[in-house]
């Protein structure tokens, strides 16, 4: 199976915050903040491998920037590792001022999706290639985050 | 008030089709695409007014080919045109297969948004800097769309 | 396949907007609308044919009236216009203020259907059998419609 | 306070079951229905009022046939009986075969609905001028009910 | 089929009230609580028969206190009585005070459901073992309701 | 500000998976789990300080086992360890097969939630009396993992 690059993946995911998306304090709600950096981590891993993925974990997510109703959520997301059955992906989440164009950094996430065969077991997927510095250093940060996982496992 | 480019307002958005977006014969529901369209659509005209905007109408808006459960489905969408406070916008909608990655154009929609003040009274777009050709040609068909849509309504 | 009268098939439908349908500004979200006009255009194209339908496009909508939190949406729609395999539909939409009853003319759409097969293979529709002068107008009107949309698209 | 008709009240409602609105066996999710019966009984108990309402109760609710998905529902509802602050309304649920255009009684409700001011409390409502047998009936049976509800809840 | 404990089923939901649960109002739309009581309500009656169910009635629901946008609402039901293949389910919901996590009553809930088999038909569910004297109250209390409620219906 | 017990703010939260919740091959959606887990892990936190919270991040989520269409999930969750103005909550989700009544392990969620006073900003918490080795051995975990971060974010 031939290698594919990160910008062969990467992808773009906008949205508007509205009432139905908010918390009862009018920012944005987490858990529906999750559901959409899922579904653009999704999109990711399958445009990765071209086959059906299932989420199987969250190494981590911060929120670090309130977001209010009706702000611009734009997410940004790419491949950062590669594993046998495996892709690490990394969301970026920006809040957009819709008054000044002005965007802050919101959201990091990162997750992990395995692609699956037609019976639901986990199938090899392409590796990846790795062309620009920012590329490698997010690949080695990856390794050095597994290895850092399995000792907190310990 | 400056004018602004094509490309600053334009953006893009990606939607995995889940059966919560679906009809009954498990193709994207006409009324959830929709949904889809108008919320790029209104992401892309506060971008180029910087103002709150409200749907004033859809021109028109074509289903080319039927998108499934599963799918990927790509918005990109810029401004064709600008009026005094009103913003004319195209969506291209193309759908992703998976399994291979091809593209197929899906839907192509146009819509016009209004900026609104804070009493939701009509107010002050900035206008369109046209830089390419294609940038040309568009708004000199929302024009003549404009044109015809006023002798059809005669 | 005996014609139909458009009194067969008009339908009514009525929702309440809930904060869950608002856009930020506690307005009615326009991509809500339209997937309830969606919704009850799909029930008048499937009262008129009997068959499986999909939405084939959206001839015009226009937002005519702010519709508030709170305020009971009233659509009443009909076939305007059947071709070989297409059903135009046209959707009225009213806002009614629970204080006062009074009801205003909120949004206007057409919107064209096409039966479908259980192959999803477009398949003859009735005819539709005008009886009242109002009917008669409609039908013209779409054909001119039809032709206006033609002329534009050449 | 001049009494209403029932008529003046009397509301329709039209819903396409999509697959978001199934259960696990493709069925209409009860919790939904009674979702749509609580939105068009609130509609009507506000048209009877002219004033915001809470439900206050559901006096029976019973599902009386299978409602499948991509079935068309039909909801019909009416004021029954009004108190000083309360209005019984009574909602029947009809849903349509779309190949065959049969209908089948499907289920039927009775709620109560409470008038409110703008603090919350409970406000006096129109009375009910009964004109038709059928009305007189149905007021009767509401009576015997809220007897037969006391002396079930001694 | 052995007879089982009410202890077997009983079961407990929770719920933070979000703005796409609440009614224009701000507080929790009553269709939306009524969603959330089917479903722990189904869930009770499938761990009691092990079988799928479906709902059969509504006997009684009964919002007595307002539930605010932000709340904690708490659903805590058990099976009251067998019949061949029905369960009557009891749902009691208290709503929580996030400030002072004071608790109140706020709405009671008896429904019926009905175990079927493969095919949609109904099917014997297992007896109730009756072990406290409030589980003996409150099935006699479910006789005296089916009585009242055929005496009602006659 | 006085400590408080693990059990005063254990909770527990249970769903039903329709439809509505499960991604294109008929699991529960990633995405919607995570909306569900966020949702019990808020009401968690806020029993334990009784003041408002936001979702300060997921320090790890792994889904273990699939979720189908129709199975019964079961959350349980409490506070593992609190700071200054944070609290991590741990959820184990668990889902049961309605066939058998057997539960096995689908996930497991570390969250931490942060206070907030009216204006937004972090405001202290009350600490963890620890009664049970369980528990003891849980904050000490909390401990390692939040060093862990910290070395691994070095």
């Amino acid at each position: 199976m031939e290698a594919k690059k990160v910008s062969q993946s990467r992808s773009i995911a906008t949205q508007l915050v509205l009432p139905r998306d908010s918390n009862s304090r009018w920012g944005l709600y987490g858990g529906k903040l999750v559901d959409w950096i899922d579904s653009i981590g999704t999109v990711i891993a399958m445009r990765h491998c071209n086959k059906r993925v299932v989420t199987a974990s969250i190494e981590s997510l911060n929120f670090l920037s309130r977001i209010n109703l009706g702000d611009i959520v734009m997410m940004d997301g790419w491949v950062n590792h590669t594993g046998n059955t495996s892709m690490e992906v990394e969301v970026k989440v920006d809040v957009e001022d819709w008054k000044t164009g002005e965007k802050r950094h919101a959201c990091n996430a990162i997750l992990t999706y395995v692609a699956i065969d037609d019976n639901g077991k986990p199938i090899e997927v392409p590796g990846l290639e790795l062309t620009t510095d920012a590329e490698k250093k997010r690949w080695r940060a990856a390794e050095k985050r597994k290895k850092a996982k399995e000792s907190c496992e310990e």
